[in-house]
């Protein structure tokens, strides 16, 4: 079920077929999942958002580790409720050496701060003067 | 600007007063925030999510980092657009380490999951079978 | 803050002057909140948005009590992080008699459900066949 | 589809079957469905969630009728999108006595804060003064 | 899969009928999609929307275009993750004209606005005062 | 308010000065808004947020016109909540020619659009066949 079909390798055109050749090198697998085929029928927009994801995803030194922003991706997934996201964010996340128990943990912070959230937005809290810098 | 009162220290109800006791004696400070002193009109519920957050947020063997559980905290406020949680959460990540680059890489990171969750929701792509385990 | 400026009486067009007699007479008060006066700008969005909403809260023989309409109104407003709406919203449950212990109680609900709510969303539970009727 | 498969009972932990136990016993019905089950994956965030449920939803003197209270659960539910939820908690509202007509109410109430949720954020309207307390 | 099944038109209730019959007139066609018929249960919440649905989407005099007017709809139904509103209203933007790079062309803009949202929310910064008229 | 505080000119980077002399040169104004002040203190978010900003919103030929694409940038940040997002593409629409009726038209497809998601949430109606193209 999607809005347009998804895209097998030889139905792309050579601007798409460049992007997903990048995609295998980048992940060491030929496998490309259907987000970027269905998203191939625009290449120009597949590439921007490729290469985008590559360069924030890709490790920096004196940066966050691959899997906190893996849990970070995959929190906000969750957040907007995107079960697409959530699936794929979900399997990156324990491809990156999320355990189970770490992952059970993460839904308990996921749905602590949606608890908290809910409670803030109930109850129109201002922040406190201390948290502002700006 | 909420709809009840922030509460001060004298106008605690007992009940109120020891979880805000266990809130200083938790965090080693004097300071406490104004959702607590707002969520003090109802002690039970003030009670029961603070007991929650201390035992979601204590520290697992084996388990995600205290700056990770923060991110992903602070991730869920942000797409849920909840402001006093991404002002009192960002000074909590900074609290726990989290530098000015490495701010700007989590901020990467969660524009980019807001990118492709929106995408996803306009193409409306289906899991792939691979990501399913359920 | 607003987009546009909130309109006085003086400033209304006759058809907008007319939505405002009929809220006033309808709320048996003077006072014409600021969501009003803002939509004035558009006389007929206001007059469609008055008409439909004194027709949903009207109560309905063996239909839902007041109170309950407006918590489910207060709710959505909440879960949608409208801080205008929570704070008209909540005052308009106390006038319908919303005591502050049912207040923390339906808070404590609104935050229930936004915790099970990331919790399925994250483990992307499908529905129970049970509970399929269409 | 989930991204962690649903446990039989014969799957379950010592403690999360313990927390089936109690689900059983609290609703009087042997039916246990699927949210509980892919959550006994973690059984102790299966039984703080439970815990926290059933304290939040047990009738308090004084306070808010069961009806109101699911009504409340499944406003927040819709305006998240929560498909299971929905289901769930439609169906739990049906239980506790939610005729045809009365569900028409309620979803009309829901879309009608859908409805000035959305002009108020694009209207950007800030609350009168008469609105707040804190 | 729904909470109520859908109708078909030998179901409906006179004041449903009178309702589908305007909505295949309006329309010009005698497929009546699914939306109306689970909404039909309710045959007063049907007409209610089936009418403001055709006021508001009527094109005026001076007004904005049929098209831009269907790829707001759109906008709105993908920022809120409504599958099913996606699928409807992006065959209807289709319908009224859009061509598969101008779909490209909105997908692009959808998820840029999700992108400086996002930062915007995790950054809370402050409308200028240049953009606030109110 | 903000996470950050807001940048002058005198305290920008290299590397963002260069792209605030791109945004004043691409818009003909020496007024840059908040936004890029506060996103400032990561030049490298900075460049690749304003880049990939200005080739979206670049017109195509054959494409949707500039007016149209604002009205979707800001249909997304009404329904994301987001308030600075609403003041400052509500000013560019005007800019780009937005009148007074029109933007009360925007508006009530806004709400309308959020009207029908939710009854739809409410509901769950799965997409009709016909829909379906992936």
């Amino acid at each position: 079920m999607a809005v347009l079909p998804r895209l097998e390798d030889e139905e792309l055109s050579a601007e798409a077929a460049t992007v997903f050749a990048d995609i295998r090198a980048t992940r060491g697998s030929d496998f490309v999942n259907d987000f970027w085929r269905v998203l191939a029928h625009d290449p120009h927009l597949l590439k921007a958002t490729w290469e985008r994801l590559k360069a924030v995803m890709t490790p920096r030194e004196g940066g966050l580790d691959p899997l906190t922003k893996e849990l970070v991706y995959l929190a906000v997934s969750t957040a907007n409720g995107c079960s697409y996201c959530v699936h794929s964010h979900t399997a990156a996340a324990r491809a990156k050496g999320l355990t189970e128990a770490q992952h059970g943990e993460f839904l308990a912070v996921v749905a602590m701060a949606a608890t908290t959230n809910a409670l803030v937005e109930g109850l129109q809290v201002a922040p406190d003067e201390v948290f502002r810098r700006g």
